[in-house]
């Protein structure tokens, strides 16, 4: 029990993969009694679909409606398609609200009706109210199904009230305290309740809501609730009117998601859906070759440069030997740059409008950068090559960096600015941009230092 | 309140900041009231040290020590140069053990031993207990402050334990279930004991625990308790005997550096302190310049690898045209790979022993993605210019983008290997040592088509 988690599964899957192949079900069973809910969820994950599916229906209800409930949209959609109809339709009855509106968003659109048709009436009708809300929107993450507090009641009466509640809440650690007309005006922790006097008032007991609306990007409501640390936040409607919590663990699984996806975009590749060694190399292609395949179309403009360039490259074949440092150092300055600011954006510190001094600062900074860069490598090349071809790349690497470092720093920018995600812009895309313009600036500066 | 929140901050900075200036503190402490205490620790992160400890003074006591909690250990530290030693103190003592913790790390050691002197016996032993962890492990950031229940105790003597001990506990949602050697036989939520009837067994309503050693990388089990949604897993010590307990809100602390840390060091920079626009540009660009000039240094291999080819250069300079986009499209797979992969390791996927795995999946897609690239280019180019150059360019980039996807793959696989961070082997890393090793496969190939 004490050795660390990940190995487990590794060996839970080398132990159980030969179990499958015989159909050994009573020894499946065994295996995989002792591991954790978590556990059998990262199984799952490994595992091919079919295999999945037989591991899946030897689980007692309770625990497989908890296995299913950790597993991603993707993986929890495969293994809808491979269950029989009646076995999903019993999951699907038992999810969260929130959770079942989630993998909607992933099966065919003929399916869907079907499994809400299943539902109870009070079940398909809290499901609608979550359906209710854009995609992206962190309406889809909440939970309508929580407890509120009254502002004007004590604290032994909101506890009562958790009580006879609970049965039917998802989020019960952090309450809403809410006025007569429904308004968000504080939130209180079960903690702080359960420490209070019963005759203390909630009012005092508060402390100041942070709230989003419904409408909000579910990934900026995900990381105000994850980066304060709280248990769950009130979602409100446009008139600050309560509709519902988004739990910590559900923000969470957005911020997962959406961190996946910039930190593999911003290596241009799409996002794997389900472990890289569970995923087939044909899959892995398919969610490079797009970007692959569009960077290259983008770096024949460097052949083009070049190509009006040629006469001078015939005439000085030294410079060719530096093509590849220059651009090189242009690409690495704008990667440092979109990297610091796609990030910035993704934890809310620089909004869109402060796109001038973005572009100010990142000036500043690849200047600096190209200063010290130029100075050096002009020096160097002036001793080892001619003081003409050292006075041409140290001013190439100064104006590169101070470009590229703009020109990183703005892309992300923009992005944000169109609405699609700035990791789209990735540093690849960055570098092939990059290396165009660097070039152009080497042989105008080269023509101009070296008079051809 | 249902505007979102980012904008709010940075309003709340835009009129904060002249009432800093004319050291108008009534009119800061009505402009601070209503705004949340993740709203006020976002706003300090923002202002200058000065700035930040003028309006950090203006807080009630207990709102002060909220706030603080919710900074990061950076800007704490920076705060707590400002502040005054009695203030540090007072601070200090209010914290959880954990937080003091980390804390600790980031202060001066002569401060250390001084704030430790000021807290009560108690609290010096909780934090001892907590700082006898190496730094980097779980057990600094577990709070040794739970609440615990026996395995063969009833729901209702559980209950009733919670309320004695509710005052002394920071963890209290999720309780580690304990046998008599105080092992951890399990774990249940608050909210299961308060459905279930006061007579009902503890045994009965557990679940399986998912724990982590103390001495496992902090990063590794903060995952394992995120990704699975729970709100606090136990810590252990290596005979399973319970330790402390690790909430959620410390895991998103230590996955949110680390997330950061990663996106940071991928596109070549040192994660930043503070907010991007509350950085100076000297400070920006020393996140960079380090890692620039070891690039930089590094691309004097193309330099030296083009000049070994320079008489094949003179004698067929239109080699030299399409030098940026081979080296470019050897960067950008290489880069695929190694973002593929970084997450792959960050997330548990893939463990350092399938090396060899990884590597043949990586040649697999390298030599797919090559063999598209490498036929569409060759063509394109046998049209434009000539046949033979033509071949040269389509074997190039079928070898330089298998040998690119193999090294990209493998780099941060040997990164964890040698426990050094994957993500250190960044994006531009990998580009600068692809560029050179694809200049010669480019020079041998064209040698031998070519015949010179």
């Amino acid at each position: 029990m004490t050795a660390p988690r990940v190995p487990d599964v590794f060996d839970l899957i080398d132990r159980i993969d030969p179990l499958i192949d015989a159909r050994d079900f009573p020894a499946i069973v065994e295996a995989i009694s002792p591991a954790s809910v978590d556990e059998v969820a990262s199984l799952l994950k490994r595992l091919t679909v079919t295999e999945g599916a037989v591991v899946f229906r030897l689980l007692t209800k309770d625990r497989a409606v908890r296995v299913f409930e950790q597993l991603s949209a993707g993986v929890q959609s495969d293994l809808v398609h491979a269950l029989k109809d009646a076995e999903v339709a019993e999951i699907f009855a038992d999810l969260d609200p929130d959770d079942r509106v989630e993998l909607l968003d992933e099966l065919p659109a003929t399916l869907a009706p079907r499994l809400l048709r299943g539902l109870s009436d009070k079940e398909r009708r809290l499901t609608a109210a979550v359906l209710g809300y854009p995609k992206g929107s962190v309406g889809r993450r909440m939970t309508p199904e929580y407890i509120s507090a009254r502002e004007d009641s004590t604290a032994g009466e909101a506890l009562e009230r958790v009580r006879l509640r609970i049965d039917d809440a998802e989020a019960i650690y952090t309450l809403p305290v809410l006025d007569d007309s429904r308004h968000v005006v504080g939130v209180i922790g079960l903690k702080d309740l359960m420490r209070a006097r019963p005759e203390d008032r909630v009012a005092d007991l508060m402390r100041r809501p942070t709230v989003a609306t419904a409408y909000a990007d579910a990934e900026e409501a995900a990381r105000t609730c994850a980066s304060a640390g709280y248990l769950a936040i009130p979602i409100v409607d446009n008139e600050s009117r309560l509709v519902g919590m988004l739990t910590i663990d559900d923000a969470m699984r957005v911020l997962q998601h959406e961190e996946s996806e910039d930190a593999a975009r911003q290596g241009g590749v799409e996002p794997l859906r389900r472990p890289y060694l569970a995923t087939s190399i044909r899959s892995l292609a398919s969610t490079r070759i797009v970007w692959l395949l569009v960077l290259a179309v983008g770096a024949t403009l460097t052949v083009q440069v070049l190509e009006v360039f040629e006469a001078t490259l015939e005439e000085v074949t030294v410079l060719a030997l530096f093509v590849p440092l220059l651009i090189g150092t242009g690409g690495n300055t704008g990667n440092q740059a979109a990297t610091t600011i796609t990030r910035a954006l993704a934890l809310g510190d620089v909004r869109p409008r402060d796109v001038w001094r973005v572009l100010a600062r990142e000036l500043g900074v690849g200047l600096s950068l190209g200063t010290l860069l130029g100075l050096l490598g002009g020096t160097i090349t002036s001793l080892v090559y001619e003081p003409r071809i050292g006075l041409v790349i140290g001013l190439t690497l100064l104006a590169v960096c101070a470009m590229a470092a703009a020109i990183g720093g703005v892309m992300p920018m923009i992005a944000r600015a169109l609405r699609v995600d700035p990791a789209v812009f990735s540093n690849p895309f960055i570098s092939t941009f990059v290396d165009a313009t660097g070039l152009i600036v080497y042989f105008v500066i080269a023509r101009a230092v070296l008079g051809i």
